[in-house]
């Protein structure tokens, strides 16, 4: 098999879920079996850095965002694209990217719904509070406030109708697929807000909370491992604020 | 095979790529030979309106958005979700939904770009001006701007990345793909608004006028009839304002 590199800022929500996906995707869910990922090269690239502006990257994704991958000649970027091609090119167990037509449909239809609800929520929110500095502009509070909007519907949804009765992941499933990893990589960055900002959003829903518990549990070590450079930026930034 | 219902209101962009993948999906590329679409029923379920929030179509889509699909007792929404599912599960020709792997993957990013790019553009624009007044909201001058930024930069992507060389449609390809129907539909949308207006942002991409006609040419008759009931209502609209 080729070399797979990925190209990452694991700042980057959509990075980190792929670089998750990549350490557990090929794992039992028998915690003693927990060593057995997909193999692949970090490629450092900073967000907000000329990193991205080079002749090089551009080769790799024109559009000069995180993240992407070359996969020997391959290459290939937005997150989604990458977790599905990724889980087909490397067979790992069916469940996260079940190869039944109609189970994959219904994954698709949360990946779908995530980019215009619960990203352009979560993101859209940062963007006009706290990131606003960092593009230069001011924040806007009637954007965050409809962004906030969107966010807390998008929590409702994922409450009422991506998690039924009691399973412990998205759609029903006992075990998660690449739909919970990029969702939740998603609601882990809201840790940059206040705790009181961030409780105020997702306090009231409690499926949700145990949900991101369940994904937690299943992916440890790794999940942390892979969030730990997200909190100790978190950690400087809320110091220096 | 079960019936194929689609729950549907040609106004909305989404639903009507699927009617039109339905009706073209099927056909040789020979112009001698459009006959067999995927058989459909229709079902009208019109926007702003108690269609969409009956305990029937809740059982349907709880988002109560459109469109949506029940195959048999399989149902749906999202419609790139959908329309990857069709393409599957009607095995149409593999130009639509290519089952080579990394051909696949590229046009799952084409899609899963569209998302917060075109249709965060486009659709963003929309709303921001014309269809206040249909959510009880005045214009938003600011909130336009920066979806015509979001519009613009979107047509520049695909002129530069998407269409490649001379190829007649997204991806270099010589022959259309639901990317291709998704991506024109949602363009469509934007004859809502004055020429004057829909001109200046897409006037300077020729490229990408050149790339619409031809996935009219290459769907058409069904194009103009999938598209008549929106321009009917545009006509309308533009009489009455």
């Amino acid at each position: 098999m080729a070399t797979l590199k990925i190209y990452a800022d694991r700042r980057s929500q959509p990075t980190r879920a792929v670089i998750l996906f990549c350490k557990v995707a090929k794992q039992s869910t028998n915690n003693y079996c927990r060593v057995n990922g997909i193999a692949f090269e970090e490629v450092e690239t900073k967000l907000f850095s000329n990193d991205l502006q080079t002749p090089e990257y551009y080769a790799i994704n024109p559009l000069k965002k995180l993240p992407a991958i070359a996969h020997g000649e391959f290459t290939l970027f937005e997150s989604h694209s990458i977790l599905m091609y990724l889980a087909c090119a490397y067979h790992v167990p069916d469940h996260w990217y079940p190869t039944d037509l109609c189970k994959r449909a219904k994954l698709q239809s949360v990946l779908d719904w995530h980019h215009t609800n619960l990203r352009a929520g979560a993101m859209g929110y940062l963007v006009n509070t706290i990131l606003a500095p960092f593009f230069g502009e001011a924040p806007n509070l009637e954007g965050a406030a409809e962004c906030e909007r969107k966010l807390v519907e998008s929590f409702s949804t994922i409450e009422k109708v991506w998690l039924k009765g009691d399973a412990k992941f998205l759609l029903g499933n006992d075990k998660p697929s690449i739909a919970d990893l990029s969702l939740v990589s998603e609601i882990m960055q809201l840790h940059m807000l206040s705790e009181e900002e961030r409780c105020r959003m997702i306090g009231p829903y409690k499926k949700v909370q145990h949900w991101i518990a369940n994904v937690k549990e299943e992916t440890n070590p790794h999940f942390d491992e892979v969030h730990k450079y997200l909190f100790d930026v978190i950690a400087s930034f809320k110091q220096n604020a």
